[in-house]
């Protein structure tokens, strides 16, 4: 058996959990339905089960370590989620140290779509460049930014909460206490909003509105134009920000590529000169909803940078 | 004479160099007028016997390095300045070879708000920290970027284009193609604009608006409130972006801090989650104009990282 680590994907819908060798060969892998309704104890003992059964089967002693990515803002060096709206019973809890403790094991805590983001870049659409940024569209927007080849984690780990950039100063009231982040213009729940806005029907989902913009319907078309726009005013800064090589799009609404790109496109290279003026990718991400499983178990191997203590609470 | 390294700072109006040593000591340092309209063979005289004369008095054997700041984007594999509104005779040069064939020494050439950030991280205010953002508010607004002591380059080195980030995604048009950036917002020559838009007087400075603010005058004021509350939209999306621990401000228009600071301040409170959750700092650098000259200095110590070669045009 070669060397391998496991890695941990913790979703607000399932949980999967895959022994993956260095090379990124799934050696095996386990996957159940989360919920959080059944409370705290219920979800440990998932997680520390999928990950124990892994280990058996695969060999403590080849076991190089083991990632986990969860949803929300993260305490790096306390390890506890301190924010999190779909795994609420997981907040304000050292999860690293429970966990550790149970297995008799490190672990590697990062959130989700920080390791989506390193998953990207060890086995998808990034396996080429060291620095790239990650947009997860889906229920919000995730973001994960990878320079160097590692996570970058500002001083609590909580950098890259990209869907909460504003794009729209006196745009939509988002959660978060801001208004006009990109998550309230980009995200399949504003969609859904937008399209109820426009009378277009209450509680349509992304798919539906992408349908009817397939079939035609101006309105639906107009959403995904607006989405893209306010997408590419986002990206035009990251890209001003950042000048990495590599800006990815993952999630659900996908999709919608060919309705949203093009505007989204457009916007980028008339807000940003060093995007004119290089070769600055905005691509698909490649692995799907696997991303953040491979981020995980690659965590082992890239290692975690030291987390700054200035700045902390 | 202990070990030393020597920087050079060029700007629209002024070429500094100096010889610092390891503790951020000044040893010798020569200053000269910067004078575009001579052309490039008297610029590039300047600054090589700026350099050569601190050498030949600090003594060549105890030399770190050679590091030198330049206003515009930059292309760090190949040392060209690809494109400064100030200093256009030394564009699409090979000014790092040519430097380093007169001088016989290898030189590292930076964008200069990096490193004034460096600078700041060094010697200036955020000597307790290795993660922090610099934006300069002068005639633009320029920005760094300090991941982990060293500056974040990009993949062409134009990482750090703060001022071209965009805030009001309808608003004043910029030179660089996009409308609504940072720098059309919140620099000395926008205040200007805004005073003359807002019939205050033509060609008003960023001083006179300031003054006239001071004297009560209430559009003068808002001119200020409009300016902080732009930075802080800015502001709020860089600490949701990176979660450092320090945002700094520096140049000419800081000395309107108490007219501008309080909006920003509540603009920045109200948009990031992560700034209300965390002692996050935002404050006036402290350097002033030696920051970039610092910063220079210390770039042979704490090194260029390597260029991505991906994503080059």
């Amino acid at each position: 058996m070669p060397e391998y680590a496991i890695g941990l994907d913790l979703g607000g819908t399932n949980l999967r959990a895959a022994a993956i060798d260095r090379a990124g060969h799934v050696l095996d892998r386990r996957a159940t339905a989360t919920n959080p309704d059944a409370g705290r104890e219920a979800m440990l003992g998932h997680m520390v089960r999928a990950i124990a059964e892994l280990r058996d089967v695969c060999g403590a002693g080849n076991l190089a370590g083991i990632g986990i990515g969860v949803p929300g803002f993260i305490q790096l060096q306390q390890g506890i989620i301190r924010n999190s709206n779909n795994l609420v019973c997981l907040e304000d809890f050292p999860i690293r140290a429970e966990i550790e403790h149970r297995l008799s094991a490190p672990v590697i805590l990062e959130n989700d779509a920080n390791a989506a983001a390193l998953g990207e870049k060890w086995m998808g659409a990034g396996r080429d460049v060291d620095d790239l940024v990650l947009l997860t569209l889906g229920t919000g927007v995730g973001g994960g930014i990878i320079t160097g080849g590692r996570v970058l984690q500002g001083c609590l780990g909580m950098a890259g909460e990209l869907g909460h950039m504003t794009v729209v100063p006196d745009g939509n009231p988002c959660g978060c206490g801001n208004q006009g982040c990109l998550e309230k213009h980009a995200s399949a729940t504003s969609i859904t909003a937008m399209a109820d806005m426009m009378h277009l029907g209450a509680n349509l989902s992304a798919r539906d509105v992408y349908d009817l913009a397939l079939a035609g319907n101006e309105k639906a078309r107009h959403i995904f134009v607006i989405m893209g726009r306010t997408l590419g005013i986002a990206l035009a800064s990251l890209v001003n920000i950042f000048n990495f090589p590599l800006y990815l799009l993952s999630g659900g609404v996908l999709a919608a590529w060919d309705l949203f790109a093009p505007p989204m496109l457009d916007e980028v290279r008339r807000r940003s000169f060093a995007y004119r003026i290089t070769q600055t990718r905005i691509e698909k991400a490649t692995l799907g909803n696997e991303a953040g499983l491979y981020g995980a178990a690659y965590l082992p191997w890239v290692g975690q940078p030291a987390v700054n203590t200035a700045g902390k609470e």
